[in-house]
Order: structure tokens, then C-alpha cells, then sequence
């Protein structure tokens, strides 16, 4: 039975922040939707780009050289080995994708625990 | 330097239909806006699955089980090897990844040119 995904609906079942939501797998990636508020940690991923597009909210990607501010239908890839920290000064949505398993935080010690939503 | 991506802004860059644009690399993937109207052709894809989100009308993606229909914000995924055939009534926008190079009817003789926008 094919399933649709409906982003606001899947954003609806949780409110805690920095805790993606794996909505759907694609090619070995997992579609993520997660809220997020206030300063992630710096980090990096070692083996893999990480996809954001915003739905909801301003999202500032700060990296050591420049930040990018994203706005609704803004989407940017840190490519893979990139220092970055996500900050959010309000409640933003986001959509993320990264390879299943890709702990959020860049280390496997820190990071939130995959969740199905 | 880092560019962002507004999906809008890269969807006004042109007209035609059925005719994807790459706006972003990741992981060897395209990630892709495209406006389409009216029915494509059956295919599939043997070796990647196929995501498809819309931002903007109404998606009928027709397989041989079954009609999946997509609002604004809404996604799916077609598993890779399932036939289908996208329908839109009306003009809409997507949002699609792919492996960079793959056809997007299945068959590199038929495929539209991979264009940047």
C-alpha cells in the first residue's frame, strides 16, 4: 500500500526540538522532518552532504566563513566536511535528508535517536 | 560560496514543461524543481527510487495498483523498479531528487537533457 506524507501532518504529531522525524526512505537516505529552536551544536558530517529546505520559519546555517539565512522554500546543502551550526531565533520546520543512520549532531555519542513519525 | 536555493525564484526561470531543472547536488544526487501538465509516460526506474514533493496543484501519480494523489506539501516516494506515470490536471510544481544522471522516463534514448537552472 503506497503511503503519502503530508509534511504539516507529520510536523503536528511531536513538539520537541532538534528530534527529527524520519517520514519516508529514499535510496538508503532517510526524509526527515524535525522543529528546531534556538543554537544547535558546531558540527560536521564526514561522509555525507546535508540537505535543508525550510517550510517554516528563518533559519540561519552559520559555517566558519559565512552564515546563510534561509526563509520559507529556501534550500541549502552543507557539503559533506563542513563545519556548521543550525541556528534558529524562532520555532522553524524543516526538511532534512541524510543517509539513514547519519547521527544529527555528527557523532554517534550525541546524537538524537532516529524516530519514525 | 555558499548559495541558497529559493525554489520559487528557480521555478520562474522558465516555462517549459516536463523539463527538470537541477538547483542543488547532494550525495550524488540532482535535487530538482520541474513543472508539469497533463500525462507523462508510463516508466520506472530499475536502480533508484523516485521523490517526488509538491509545492505547488494537485499530482495524480498513477501506478498499476493504485492512484497516489499529492497536494502542496505533500510527498511520495516510488519505490525503484515500480511502474507509474505522473498526471497533473493542472499546472504544477515539484521538487525531485535522482541520482545525477538518471533518465527521468527510464530510458536514456527518451530522457529530457538534464538542465541547470
Amino acid at each position: 500500500m503506497a503511503e503519502k506524507i503530508n509534511l504539516a501532518e507529520k510536523l503536528g504529531l511531536f513538539n520537541e526540538y532538534w528530534a527529527p522525524r524520519s517520514i519516508a526512505r529514499f535510496n538508503g537516505h532517510d526524509v526527515m522532518v524535525v522543529k528546531v529552536k534556538g543554537e544547535f551544536v558546531w558540527h560536521h558530517h564526514d561522509d555525507t552532504d546535508d540537505l535543508f529546505l525550510v517550510l517554516r520559519g528563518s533559519l540561519d546555517i552559520e559555517m566558519p566563513e559565512e552564515t546563510v539565512t534561509l526563509g520559507p522554500g529556501e534550500l541549502f546543502v552543507v557539503p559533506k566536511g563542513v563545519k556548521h551550526r543550525p541556528v534558529a531565533r524562532e520555532e522553524v520546520h524543516l526538511l532534512l535528508v541524510e543517509p539513514t543512520g547519519t547521527p544529527n549532531t555528527g557523532d554517534p555519542a550525541t546524537a538524537a535517536p532516529r524516530r519514525e513519525a
